[in-house]
């Protein structure tokens, strides 16, 4: 399992060797958008390995996509600029029509099309989804959308945006969770009708926005699936976001424990390697054998995926532990590397920088382990 | 792979039913060894369960061994009384002659004998096999030996024990691992020829002892394998040891974690459950994650260690990883408790104490630590 | 300030020179009460510290208490049989009656009377001690009381007990702190009139019990101040206790502390001292750390405590902070000792075992971070 | 003492409020002095706040420099950019000759000169300074010094370096100690004379720089004291360092929790105030409490410093035990505060890189950890 997708990793390893740490450091610098890396990922097909053949993609499972990201991360890169598109298009790939999948996917998969944004979470809501206020008002053949979006990553740089929006008020369902609905936007056609998107820079290069929609059309036909069921749609997603920011998370601690140990065996304080300190060697161990078994939680997660089975404690689980992993060995290698892992050009402030993200999105630990305490050990809900 | 050995572990669970908390405490409170709990163990198999079936044993894999340990601690109780047998006996099966197995397995697998001791540690070696001092001064058709041995848990209850001695003086080999020899001792016979055990009474019932030998005769016929290969023989069965303990440290999580998920659903407080808070639900959600990260590494140790690999980061890593996951479980369980985490009807106390060893012993937390920098990372060895 | 009293501490010292860890040892072995080593203290006048001496005490402040309890613990005892009384005193200090003070003070500080029975938590309660049930009906010049106390300490060994009981019932006062009194109570009068004492085995020699009441009559003369406004008597109190329990875990972390840094020059594992381990070394020196600063930090609520002031943040952190800095060492004290650790010969288990009861009472350390956020940093009530 | 300096506190506190968020934000951004705040803070006299009357300064103890120091960055803001003034200007006050004090004082006093520079570590000497190789040769009235420094903050922005060099090659000393000076530096006179200084980007606006030495001429009457016990004087006022880096830890640490708490108070998601979730507050109370007891051991430090005691081990636990309470509660905020802890104008991600420095410099934990085990607990040295 470990080996799994090991073609794949050499693959996109060797890619990633055209795109080094001064490529990401420069990026960072810049806040800006890595297009020559997305359009070499692209290119030899990585961004479409989970789009079924008859679309134009490879028609690979999750544990190809979690390969994937994890390799570039393992590499010193960064894959939030794309990796969105392996977890959305997943609504679109269940519950979209066979007309939407037609003229959508081929074009993802031949990367004409970005599908990386994915307008969810609102400032009011946090991670209170059913929460949301953003509203798509039926008229006829469309859907007239007023509301803010917040966190909505990519969302300068993508083309499609995989949109929730409350279609029936809340105080008219039976469930909060009800009268929710999803919908594929054209970020063209949106802008145009007045949807306005505004960056939030951030400690790390994230290309993060607020999404501000102001009685901005949406034809009908793109909405995904039925009416008032889009909860359940994007909850469906969650599990393979998860999982493959959990790989991501699994690719950073690899990179960090391999610069940690290749430092600490190198530099010389007091007449012998660094290394030579339990001080120093011992939290860079902790932290291997952390990912490793973190890294085991993710394989068990994309296996229970790929065989049908409901990952949801194990998804959440692998997320939760790989992001403790990845901190715990960016702590260690900013302590290893002394003032150098402050400085950019180590990357090591960079990596820290980045890694910590995952503490708190998708999903922050503490929601994973009210989740853990309520639906896995069975004790009453805290919040 | 969870699911492994189902139909063992079921069995086991019954077992384990007719001996109770109750049964446990009273030995605990008495520092009495379990006859009556390894009787049963034995009637059904279970310790006979990786003896081969032509010496009347089951002739099952480390797995089964792993899950008849795991069931046991899962069920409240402790395994310490007898697992020691299922990883010393791996030197006798590996590197017995034919008629040492046929001599002594079969009364092993039957229960007659039990080869529970393991005669390493001395006080002045600690963790430094190689510099134990305890030697066999070979003499016609007789080895004469004399030293002493700590820690050597079960001694005044095993028919049998697997010892190490220097055979040659540490000058006077090439490497300090040359010139250690194994013996199987009849322990009748030894302390008849002089042999002198004296328990030391421990935080928990382990009945654990110092071994004096002062001139003890043992015959030439109970050396196994050759002279001054001992050392070899040894450590090629710490792995399963540190296997098995893993498994044992994983049973004590989970029922830990269950008797605390429990406790914390009725026990009612300022008007609720104290479950709802989640100072009380998040630590036991935090075990119960780290658990099931460390239960993934032992079931890859014994994958690899049964694909006839060696499996030592992976089998340090599982008995370190569930060790911690253990404590973490016991931690959360006592503070979930409160008071009642103290007194010894709730068997809370007797848990907390008896997993905190497995930090410990039978190789601490630093020396794992110490070999993943060393022997995994690649860093300079620290001491 | 950490000169605070040298000269107490230095004669406290001395006299528990007399009780060495075998002492102390064959106790815990017994669960027997160390009655030796109180009438030792009583004699040289340190539990009459805190009583006024026209009562026949010393007169001394809370500084005091806190020197004696202290050097008790950094001396390898437990002052848990004896330390009680200081902090119950108060009550009868500050709300008797001056004819109660005269019958029961002098008494107390000539050591003939023993009040260290606190009868205030019920198994329905929990730490919410509004709750409790026991209930001290007026009739004539008697209460009948009527319930269950637990967790009530020493109660097999005391003289005296103070005693939390409902006298209005919840339903018929305006707030639920209200309702509550206060009696001092002859533990052989109350025995005689149908008090059972049930004791509870713990896992350290602490003298736990459950008392219950049925139909046991006290004189309304011990009925200690106003009735009903009992809830605010003990609570008055309560900042004392957990001063004087924050100074007894400085004491365990000191020795602790000493303990394993003597062990760690002298034991030579692979030819040198472990402590040259970083391994050992970092984790006693940063329990070394923690504690120092607990213990700036139970100066500091001393201090504010002799000044009058209120010190409910101080007495609560430095608890909590004490506690957990007493329990780092004693988990530094068992890694380091390796096996050792666990020999009953060297204490450091039973320190181990003991100084754990701190982080869960006499108030754990959830409820004080609920108090840090709620009532320093003003975020809402969790709970 | 909590109260020390509630004057300059307040003064601080009201000069700080003309430079908001925003401002230290656009600095951040452009990696930028923040000159208009150094001026407003030396217009009102705080940097002279350590320098005697008779030079133009105030004369006040290190205390003050600790409470200013804190109370700038309780405000939000940043005092590394003239902070080391404060410790470097030691050297010059306890062992320069009058005729240096009288020359360079005056113009520190008055913010015409700013002494910020101090250039001691080294690429190949990390923390062990001895080991320099910045050679000052002398030749006539000159010295002529080699080499190169890293790590020198502000040597952009400074009039005036104090630079250590060997002065005697290692090989020709008793003691490696031996052979060093202390020369303050003129930076406008060392660039003419060829001295290149190369800015380093870091996580942080820190103004970092390394400096290369090739055949720089120094006037022998900037020899500040002996030629050849200048690792004496740097020593000498490593405490000062400590205490005030300890401050300011303590500054952020309060800055960090009462941003936490107040968010926690007023964001709601679920239809509540997340600080009722103790998965939030409980780590921002427990940071509070970690805070006070650090700002209790930075009191006792100082006190003992201007006591005229030698406060190493109080400085150095100061120093740790402040930068853990910062950095914890820095964690606490980017949890606390969601996605919105990442976004640059909430200054959560700023302080939360800036704090992270302090586990590094000017000593690392490890480094601390180390001094206490063996200076203060007299194990063996670790490496």
């Amino acid at each position: 399992m470990i080996d799994m997708h090991q073609d794949i990793r050499d693959a996109v390893t060797r890619l990633c060797a055209d795109f080094p740490g001064a490529y990401w450091r420069k990026l960072d610098a810049e806040r800006a958008y890595p297009s020559e890396f997305v359009d070499a990922l692209t290119a030899q097909g990585y961004l479409a390995a989970l789009i079924p053949e008859e679309y134009g993609g490879i028609g690979l499972g999750l544990s190809a996509g979690a390969a994937i990201l994890e390799e570039i991360h393992r590499s010193g890169g960064n894959a939030g600029a794309c990796h969105a598109q392996m977890y959305t298009m997943g609504t679109l790939l269940r519950h979209g029509s066979d007309a939407q999948k037609a003229r959508y996917l081929p074009g993802i998969a031949s990367g004409d099309l970005r599908l990386q944004a994915f307008g969810v979470t609102e400032p009011g809501s946090g991670t209170n989804t059913p929460a949301i206020k953003t509203f798509a008002r039926r008229e006829g053949d469309r859907y007239i959308v007023n509301g803010q979006k917040i966190w909505t990553s990519r969302a300068e740089y993508s083309d499609l945006m995989i949109l929730l929006a409350r279609t029936t008020p809340a105080d008219q369902v039976a469930k909060r969770t009800d009268g929710l609905s999803v919908f594929i936007l054209d970020m063209k056609a949106a802008r145009e009708a007045g949807m306005r998107i505004s960056p939030i820079r951030t400690m790390m290069n994230h290309a993060t926005c607020e999404v501000f929609f102001d009685d901005v059309e949406i034809p009908v036909e793109n909405l995904i699936g039925e009416e008032g069921r889009g909860f359940r749609y994007i909850m469906s997603g969650m599990n393979a976001e998860r999982i493959l920011i959990a790989a991501e998370c699994i690719g950073d601690a690899k990179w960090l424990i391999d610069k940690s140990s290749a430092y600490a065996k190198e530099r010389e304080v007091f007449g012998r390697p660094i290394g030579q300190n339990q001080g120093i060697a011992f939290p860079i161990a902790q932290a291997y054998a952390r990912m490793r078994a973190a890294e085991l939680m993710v394989h068990d997660a994309v296996r229970r995926y790929e065989a049908g089975e409901n990952p949801g404690a194990e998804a959440n689980m692998a997320k939760m532990l790989a992001a403790e992993a990845s901190w715990e060995a960016a702590e260690a290698a900013v302590q290893t590397h002394g003032g150098f892992g402050f400085a950019e050009e180590y990357d090591i402030e960079r990596k820290f920088r980045e890694t910590r993200l995952y503490q708190v999105a998708p999903i922050s630990t503490n929601l994973i382990l009210s989740y853990i305490a309520e639906h896995v050990l069975g004790m009453p809900r805290s919040y």
